[in-house]
């Protein structure tokens, strides 16, 4: 196991990275950070979980296309005036994320989950208690590692695209896509409200 | 800062603890652990997040005998034959929820989410991006300083009564409610199927 890095370290300096180096990302570090999501409780330990890589130059332009067009077509072309340094970097990420070096497609396979029934729809979002947690490991062993990603949702808008170049059975849900690569720029200390004004005790509002 | 466990460390014994001691925890553990949750990645950085801490041990009865109700009233008084070893503790959690030292409820308050319009329903699972890494935080710090948790959602079939016993207004979802505790047993190494199962590389099915 590469240098362990303190939990509360690697919290802490958790970044959502928007600018990567076109360094590959190495396959031993893509098992390592795939595996601590595993490690992640699941409901009833089911671990619907699924993680598709995405490696290909071809089908990284396409699918970062496809999350270009959803990105700007929602917002338009051109910063907008006033845009916060959060809205820039995802603007960054929505022009770049065609040339990432790696992305991973983080899904549940709904055949692995309590109560599905075979040949019915999926019900989206309905197994979040069984994926997050897992993605979080993902993130967290990622930055141990030095690699940055950055959590997006924006591709569901055209899933069934992604989908069908990935292969994607129907019934696998795809939860979220993150770039995976070396940042440009550092990990660091992020821009958090204090926990005491997010935290009550015994009653709503009572800060302790 | 407490003693830094490594962060792989951490994530390969992070538990689902059923049982726990009586003593009270540290109101500085609790403290911590909630800051660890907000150093999570939050849409556009809005941390919705709100937890509250339930220590009160009226409020603890309270909310852990509707837990009780809910996952007995599914599931029946007595265990069943041949209950998995997983199953059994969930069966055990049900029948002590009321007697733990203290509980987080982990909270969205949309009110403070992008497009949250005053009034209008909130729409459950919505904002699931902004409260689940935060909430893989809290257990990760809490496994850190030697607590346990449990992830559970059942008391959502009965909501409106546990926020009406905490004061916790309408535009605020509760997502998760969790046991803290010193654990009676021990943290350890969890039984999961190899990351290699579940990871493709470029397309589906495809294990490299």
């Amino acid at each position: 196991m590469t240098d362990q890095i303190g939990l509360f370290e690697a919290m802490s300096t958790q970044r959502q990275i928007t600018r990567f180096k076109k360094d590959p990302v190495p396959r031993e570090a893509i098992d390592q950070i795939i595996e601590a999501a595993t490690k992640a409780p699941s409901g009833g330990n089911t671990q619907p979980w699924e993680f598709v890589v995405i490696t290909d130059p071809e089908l990284i332009s396409k699918i970062g296309l496809i999350y270009k067009d959803l990105w700007l077509g929602a917002r338009g072309d051109g910063p907008a005036t006033g845009e916060t340094p959060v809205y820039q970097a995802a603007r960054y990420l929505a022009n770049h994320f065609h040339e990432v070096p790696a992305m991973i497609l983080v899904c549940v396979d709904h055949s692995r989950t309590t109560g599905y029934t075979p040949g019915a729809p999926i019900e989206r979002g309905r197994h979040a208690s069984s994926i997050w947690l897992a993605m979080q490991n993902l993130f967290l062993a990622a930055r141990a590692l030095g690699l940055g990603t950055r959590l997006t949702t924006t591709h569901i808008r055209r899933e069934e695209e992604v989908k069908a170049l990935l292969g994607i059975p129907d019934h696998v849900e795809t939860v979220a896509l993150t770039p995976l690569g070396y940042p440009r720029g550092r990990f660091g200390p992020t821009d958090r409200r204090p926990a005491a004004e997010v935290t009550s005790y015994n009653r709503w509002g009572n800060r302790g």
